[in-house]
C-alpha cells in the first residue's frame, strides 16, 4: 500500500502552512520538517526561527532548496512522516537558478520520488494563477509551470485540500 | 448568545457586495451599511451612488474610513444588523494613512468589537492572495497583511463564504 | 428545453482546457471547438496544434476573435455540441481592438446566443480577480469587465465549476 500524499494549496497568507503543520502533527510521531527556502536575509531567519518555535522540538528539520527528490530519498528512516514546505519556493529556486530545463528532469525526478516514497508525506503550495496576466516574460513563465506542477502534484496525491482564509475546501479525499 | 458574524470573501467583481446585500436584506429589517471608502473622484462617487440606489431608502449608511471598532460600537442602536463593506479598504486606509503599526493596533480592536457587537454583522473583504508575488514591496506588505486578516476574521465568523462569479462556497457555516 | 450550458472557470494553468474537452468528448458525438484565440506568433501556434492533435480528428473548429454571436449562430448544423475557449481572450480582444462600447454590444449579443443556442454548450472563462490591484488603468479595466462577464455567464449557466489544480469544485450543478 502507498502511504498517503496529501497536498495543501492555497493563497499567500492563506493559512495553509499552519493548516499542513496541524495535519502533520495528528499524524505523524516524529515529522519531518523538509523546508524549500534558503536563509538568505533577516526577514527570512526571523520567519523560519518563528516556524520553529511554533513546531516544537520534536520535528526534525532538513532544508534542500533544489534537489528535493534526493533530499525525500535520504530522509532520515526514524521519521513516520515528511512535510515539504514548499513546493513554489522549490520551483522558482530551480527556475532562477538552474533554467527551464532543470525544471522538467528535476519534476520528472520529484514525481518518481513522491510516487515511491516509504513514508506518508504532506506537501504545501501556493496557487499563483488567479490574478490578470504577469507583465513580464518571467512572471508569466513561472505562472505557467507552477500551474502545471500544481495539476501533476493533484493528479499523485491522495488527498488535496485548497485554502481560503485558513479554512480547507477538500478538492479530493 | 453572541449575534452572528459572516464573512464574505472573494475577489473583485466576484459579486460579493451584492450577495452581502442580498443577505442583509433578507436578515435585517433596518440594516446599516457601514462604508470604510472614501468618496476621493467622481468614478467613486458614481459608484456609491449606484450601492446606494440599488439597497434602498430603509438602509441607514455611516461612512468610516479608519476607526471601524469606534463606528461599529457607535452605531445606531435602531438598526438591528449591520453590513460593513470593505475590510480591504479599510486596511489600505490604514497602512498608507497611518502606518504598519496602526494596522496593529486597530485590528485588535476591530476583533474586540467584533467579538462584543450586540447586533449580527456581515463583513465583506477582499482575497488578494492568488496571484504571482507582487513586484513592489508595498504590494507584498498589503497582500500579507490582508491575508492575515483575512484568516483573522474567518476564525471569529461563524459563517464564512468564497465567492466566485457570483456563486458562494461556503467554508464555514 | 434549453440544451444544457455549462461553464468552466478558473485560473491560468488550472486543468480548465483539458477539463473542459473531456467534457465534451462524454456529452457530444460530433463536437465544435469554436476558438477565440488567434495565432499571432508561433508560441501559440504549437499550443494550438498540441490543442488539436489532443482533441482527436472528429472535432470540427471554427476561430472567431471577435464575433462569437454571430460564430455561435453559424455553427454546423452537423455538430451536436459546441466548446467556446475562451472567454476571457475573447474579452480581450473585444477591449483592445474595439473599446469598451463594443463589449457590452457584444455582450448583451452573446448572452442572447446564448440563451438561445439549439446546441448544448461548454464555456471555458478565466478567474483573473483574485490578485492585488493592478497598477495599471488598462489592467484594472479588464479585471472589472472580465469578472462581470463571469457573473453574466454563471447566471445563464446551468452549471458552473471552479477549477483549481485540475480538480473541480461544482459551483452550481
Amino acid at each position: 500500500m502507498t502511504p498517503s500524499l496529501t497536498l495543501i494549496l492555497g493563497g499567500a497568507r492563506s493559512g495553509k502552512s499552519t493548516f499542513a503543520e496541524q495535519l502533520a502533527q495528528e499524524r505523524f510521531r516524529q515529522p519531518l520538517y523538509l523546508a524549500t527556502a534558503e536563509c538568505t536575509d533577516p526577514e527570512m531567519a526571523a520567519r523560519i526561527a518563528a516556524h520553529r518555535a511554533r513546531r516544537g522540538p520534536h520535528w526534525r528539520c532538513v532544508e534542500e532548496p533544489l534537489d528535493l527528490a534526493g533530499a525525500l530519498q535520504a530522509s532520515d528512516p526514524a521519521c513516520d512522516g515528511v512535510l515539504v514546505e514548499c513546493l513554489t519556493t522549490w520551483l522558482a529556486n530551480v527556475l532562477v537558478k538552474e533554467g527551464e530545463a532543470a525544471v522538467a528532469t528535476r519534476r520528472q525526478a520529484l514525481l518518481a520520488a513522491l510516487a515511491s516514497s516509504p513514508r506518508p508525506l504532506i506537501l504545501v503550495s501556493n496557487e499563483v494563477g488567479l490574478g490578470i496576466v504577469p507583465e513580464y516574460p518571467l512572471g508569466r513563465q513561472f505562472r505557467d509551470l507552477a500551474g502545471w506542477l500544481n495539476q501533476d502534484l493533484a493528479r499523485e496525491a491522495h488527498a488535496v485540500a485548497f485554502l481560503v482564509a485558513g479554512l480547507p475546501m477538500w478538492l479530493k479525499r
